[in-house]
């Protein structure tokens, strides 16, 4: 439907989306600044500015004005096909007015309230590796993320795990989820045992050479701008824990952290949030739809499967490192020049169990995140009781990654995001990195010289791509439908085999 | 009178005062974050969050809930007494909503399309020194800035100037500050004179030599932080145009230039921020009530009193320097050891007329103000055609500064102010000069051994001084009773002229 026949209903609705999206564009600066360059002193009034400010946009997002627009269009036949823009633009304000309004404001009020106190007890608990006195705090959390589930609702033959991704990954169920986690599980175990028994790990000392952080924060820059992060409309700054924020058109910031001897992890996170960043940038924010679903990123998971792509499918590639490495040996003072491009490759592709999910490497990642789904939705459907988590945690993490915890703090504690309530987050990790796999295969079939382009360093078809499957559509489609027509078929598990056995049997000699 | 006691309407008129003050809070940050950190890609972007924002914070301001309770609060005669903190912060929002609410929104408005239309005319004719082609436009702009006036009102026995004053410098008026400065003007040209026709000016060609930026930076906070500015409620960061902005409780952002081979500049310019950020870190804004006139700054002429005197009471000493160049040796790697105490601070003392008011000295910056005050308040007035605006500049300019004006660029087209409507504005960085010398000989009687602290690089008992009589009171008295209560004195023109004497005779050996 072209703009000019448009009817004043749903303009007027795209114009009050707009001011929301910009106010929450504020609010997405206020907490950048408050990683970034905020002085400690200014913490107090800022905790006010932000409520204050989420306070105003929760007005408008959930106002009878925005409620009887909605639904003034969803009533108006020529915006009814969600196969055009509008009708699904309409879709999506419709979902997101409903997780707005759903919650009744004293269950909002005792979330908050829990998760407060949760977050202090879990902080204490994993201090002291003192389960026993968290169980109150995230058995009282658990029970009102149950709630919160409920009062979403979800389908008749689902179940209220269902209802709370829906937050993360619209559109996705747990049974879903587990038919694409329970086949990859079952070979990663197996491929990481194989590796551990039988493979040699690859050399990885040099990797911790003392880089000067200035230096590492040049070549990030350098890297990036070369995969297509537009500086004109970005920035890169440092920060503790990497992000990456979109705030609108025009203004993309990524952050990401430096240590002197570990130049990967600065490179794998900048690598990351710049995939991130480079969805934002491509999300259609410019014209009049900012604000709206169609200008937003469709799921955590697909915006996962963007940064896991450019850090792990490009930055452990050795086509990448083919152009990557004589950079890096420029800026850094020749500090590899005694590696060889193999090598150095095989450094980047290890897999070794360990505990603690953020260190962990691309492969034993993924069975991390999925113990966590199993366990999450076992306690929100009441399967397992809070006070037995520390044992079904040690069970299956020996099942899983063949290690014995050794405690709480290094097993069940080491997580913050359980007793923010995050129940439905954790498996959009590596719903991540299955459709960047899944995608990965599909671009190297189209563009079979992929891997010459890039050891030139030339990335932009690459990026042309994604700029067209995914980027451009915002929430146009849903992720599943997003998946279907960009790689021909639903979401599996087998892409992401593929590709780990392709990358890091070789690095162990197998 | 307790906390306990205030009555509802008060309390309630506080907690919406500091919602507006938290907004604006919020404002200021997205300013700052647009002069430092923002991709240019931004720019269209930040337009219209600031906008979004302003509109917010204005219908908030202007809103008829407020109007109630300053009524209600206004009828109440417990709270009548002016002297009162109470008293004072209600007389002083009545004055804010007054501002906000005379205008009528028609007016506004075209003054805000004639600013737009008249600032790109300026720069038109700056670039092509074609007054002629700015007239129609700067007429345009001073009749709607007089409607203003006219809509503010003023006394009966005043002039529309007053009303326009009063929004920079309120309770004055333009005959109070000519009876200041008529003095002043005269005897500083006299004084100028007898500089250029009988002394001889001081070297200064060592303060071009090259400093790395870095390095002067690491100088400015060195120093800042030893005048007393808290760098865990605030920083300094680089800008093309300084400034300096009091976020709220706990951050104050100030903004710094440099310049390789012109590390006076930088310095000037950072203790001229630094004196703006502690007057913001001095001010009650960590009490219930920030947001409040309580918790505000003065007047423009006070802040910037506040400004001039760490830039040039303080900054341009010997005492200072003597403690301050061995700092600078020592991080500039002994750049200016070769220079004694005595030479270098004649170096910072020099007086030379010339045509630029952002780039004169500390004693000719008063003559190119008062120039301006005069000519604006003739056209306010309309006693002065605007076509005869340059003719009138440049005959001034003999008369004050002694110099034939080149041409309209260098002269009357400098400055960007009028193209904005700012009228009333010009004289407020004079007065600040005046109540900082008055202040300042005050200060010196109270702590007489002030230059062998500052010697020392102790700078508490002067920070103390004005914490004490000017920055804990926010707007509870007027600039003039601030004035009075901490020098004793209303303002006068004597302190500023024997303050330059003191200062920029020896340095020219007279």
């Amino acid at each position: 439907m072209p703009t000019a026949t448009l009817p004043k209903h749903y303009t007027d609705l795209v114009s009050l989306q707009r001011e929301s999206g910009t106010l929450t564009s504020i609010g997405a600066l206020i907490s950048w600044d408050q990683e970034t360059y905020m002085p400690s002193g200014g913490a107090t009034a800022r905790a006010e500015q932000t409520s204050l400010l989420a306070g105003i946009i929760h007005e408008r997002n959930t106002s009878k004005k925005l409620g009887d627009l909605i639904a003034q269009c969803e009533a108006d036949s020529e915006l009814s096909d969600q196969s055009t823009p509008e009708g699904a633009n309409i879709r999506e304000m419709r979902r997101d007015y409903d997780l707005a309004t759903k919650l009744p404001t004293d269950l909002v009020k005792n979330l908050a309230q829990a998760q407060s106190e949760a977050q202090e007890a879990w902080k204490h608990a994993r201090a002291n590796n003192d389960f026993p006195s968290f169980v109150n705090d995230l058995t009282k959390v658990l029970d009102l993320t149950r709630e919160k589930g409920e009062c979403y609702g979800y389908a008749d033959d689902g179940e209220v795990y269902d209802a709370l991704i829906n937050e993360y990954e619209p559109d996705t169920t747990a049974k879903e989820i587990e038919s694409v986690f329970t086949p990859l599980r079952d070979r990663l175990s197996a491929f990481i045992a194989e590796l551990t028994e039988n493979g040699t790990s690859p050399k990885t000392d040099f990797l911790h050479r003392s880089i000067p952080v200035e230096k590492q924060h040049e070549f990030g820059q350098a890297i990036t701008a070369k995969l297509g992060f537009d500086y004109k409309t970005g920035r890169l700054d440092t920060t503790t824990h990497p992000f990456c924020s979109g705030f609108g058109p025009g203004d993309t910031r990524m952050t990401t952290r430096y240590e002197q001897t570990n130049f990967p992890d600065a490179v794998g996170s900048t690598m990351h949030e710049c995939g991130h960043g480079l969805y934002e940038q491509g999300l259609p924010k410019s014209g009049d739809l900012f604000g709206t679903p169609l200008s937003s990123a469709v799921s955590l998971g697909i915006h996962e499967s963007q940064s896991r792509m450019w850090e792990n499918m490009v930055g452990r590639s050795k086509p990448f490192w083919n152009y990557a490495l004589p950079v890096a040996n420029k800026i850094f003072d020749n500090a590899f020049s005694d590696i060889d491009l193999d090598t150095f490759t095989k450094s980047m592709n290890t897999c070794t169990p360990s505990f603690i999910r953020v260190e962990s490497d691309e492969s034993t990642y993924n069975l991390h995140v999925m113990l966590r789904f199993e366990l999450e939705r076992a306690m929100i459907n009441q399967d397992l009781a809070i006070k037995d988590l520390p044992a079904a945690w040690n069970e299956k993490f020996k099942n899983f990654l063949g290690l014995d915890v050794p405690n709480d703090a290094q097993g069940c504690l080491q997580d913050v995001h359980w007793s923010f309530g995050l129940v439905g987050y954790f498996p959009t990790y590596t719903l991540g990195n299955l459709y960047a796999a899944q995608m990965w295969e599909t671009i190297n079939e189209q563009i079979p010289n992929l891997d010459s382009q890039m050891e030139k360093g030339e990335f932009s078809s690459l990026l042309t791509w994604l700029r067209e499957n995914i980027h451009q559509h915002g929430r146009r489609y849903t992720a599943a439908q997003l998946c279907q027509r960009a790689t021909g078929k639903p979401l599996e598990a087998d892409p992401l085999m593929r590709h780990l056995e392709r990358r890091v049997k070789p690095a162990y000699g197998i």
